[in-house]
């Protein structure tokens, strides 16, 4: 019997994926290469099919076999043409006909969607977020992005940037943020921010950031916010007071939404989220001194479980909802 | 030939209004009636019936040829139930199931929502945001309401609240707002925080509000919005001081909206909004500081003209999109 697969793909900053799921969105074969941002775009487009050639090699499909493909972009995209526009950190996608390379390629019809908006129909579709009508999504590292599930679908705004509130104002006269503007969330909450925060505190010579350096054999440079979350882990107040500041300013940014949108749930993701209750218990104290009373104080933040798979999951769940053009 | 009509309703604060429109919309016959705030539930009602009864006969039209009905409620309601739960101003509506009553006193089907959804509504289906798929609607008078349009479509939230954003946080540590809250917007911009602000400073010996003062013939309770407003217009200072600050916090919380939802317009009505330029120019110089360079720098914050008439408007916007359960 011809078997019927959906093909998930992610291209992010770090790592390309590709995996094989079956028509329910269960992943059969799942291959990543790491990114190699000195490649010109005939290099980086190699390794995406070689990855894609894998993965259908595993479950010995065929090219015919796979019906719908779902791309993750970690950049800015045009759904309606198919086209990475371009993304910050990997300069080489700029303006690229993705989906129509993978449909002359592999046979299959293809979508496009950024990672945040696919994160969010991540947890819409197989998360924790199956029966919750409306709701945020938030990755929180490196960078803020976000997604919106309004009334069961994927609301993407004029130009595919609903949800993306790492520039929403959270402190008048903040920190610069890479923006230009001042004071946005990301230039507060951000696993860089942190970064950069803890870093500029210690070189002004705040001594309670020496258990942070000792971490780093007293290297300054190496302080990530991996650096600290293992130091508040250890109960260090240094940083655990970074962590608390956070959220703070994540629990602005998260009350702004769900007043302007009556949400249910926001779910976080990304490599900031993984401190859990450091982070969290900050986000929902702030959340809830500044919702009103009722109906909206019953509003919960939670972190999300999907892990560095929510851009595939995302992809799958894309290339499913629009299986009536496949 | 038998006619068919559409009844719109609208219960407000100091007005309560009937009309009669054409299955296109087309208002052809309207009657209102002052609130009295000492009659209960039952002469609410009368007064009600009455004002149909009066658009009814104005057209020569039997109960038998009201299709729809729409009631647009100045409160919290419960659209599922069509129940009026609430209303802060005027208590007398309180748990009503509105809807039943319309529809076996006139033998029509029957719908309700919140005034300031349906003034999202009125403006998608009459005003200048006919061709719009995703914008806010403000409603900035005593209080501040809105409601929001996206993906063409009423998006109403997890308790029909979507839009609210008069408690969204404008002021780290602001005034405090009736909701028990600091720094919400209604406390910085709303008609009542304009007239609260002018009384504060003149009492405390600004002699910059001697204009204003004067207006009012020195009696500085009877200072309001509308008299800010008539100074503000004859080049006061310190009114038009006041309408630029209230501008500034209204493009604080809009420039979060736009930055969340990606959207594509703004429109704003009620009291304060006809001041026009004094607070519109503010306002757009505020958001324009806050969103990115692109693609949301175009996004314009516009006037609305439905004035009085956004109510009906809606109401009847209401009826017509519910037409399949007539």
């Amino acid at each position: 019997m011809k078997q019927r697969y959906i093909l998930g793909l992610d291209i992010g900053n770090t790592w390309i994926r590709a995996c094989l799921a079956n028509l329910k969105g269960t992943i059969v074969s799942v291959r990543k290469g790491g990114v190699n941002r000195s490649w010109n775009l005939a290099q980086s487009l190699d390794q995406l099919c070689g990855l894609i050639e894998i993965v259908l090699s595993a479950c010995t499909a065929k090219s015919g076999e796979v019906r719908g493909a779902g791309i993750s972009f970690g950049g800015l995209v045009d759904c309606q043409q198919g086209k990475a526009i371009l993304s910050h950190n990997f300069p080489v996608w700029k303006n690229v006909l993705l989906c129509r390379l993978i449909e002359e390629r592999f046979g299959c019809k293809a979508f496009i969607d950024n990672d945040a908006n696919l994160g969010a129909l991540a947890e819409s579709a197989f998360g924790q977020m199956r029966n919750v009508r409306n709701f945020l999504y938030l990755t929180v590292s490196t960078g803020i992005g976000g997604g919106l599930i309004l009334d069961g679908e994927l609301y993407r705004g004029e130009h595919g940037l609903a949800g993306e509130i790492g520039h929403t104002l959270v402190q008048e006269n903040g920190p610069r943020c890479t923006c230009g503007k001042s004071g946005c969330l990301e230039a507060l909450a951000s696993g860089t921010s942190l970064a950069r925060k803890a870093r500029e505190e210690i070189t002004q010579g705040n001594k309670k950031g020496n258990k942070v350096l000792k971490l780093v054999g007293g290297r300054i440079e190496n302080v990530t916010a991996r650096t600290l979350l293992k130091a508040a882990q250890m109960g260090d107040p240094f940083s655990l007071q970074l962590f608390q500041d956070a959220g703070k300013y994540l629990g602005i940014a998260i009350a702004q939404a769900v007043l302007l949108l009556d949400l249910e749930r926001v779910v976080i993701g990304g490599g900031v989220a993984s401190a859990g209750k450091i982070l969290f218990d900050p986000i929902q104290d702030t959340l809830h001194s500044l919702l009103l009373p009722e109906p909206r104080e019953a509003v919960r933040v939670i972190r999300s479980r999907l892990g560095d798979r929510a851009g595939l999951l995302g992809a799958i769940a894309l290339a499913q909802r629009r299986r009536d053009s496949w």
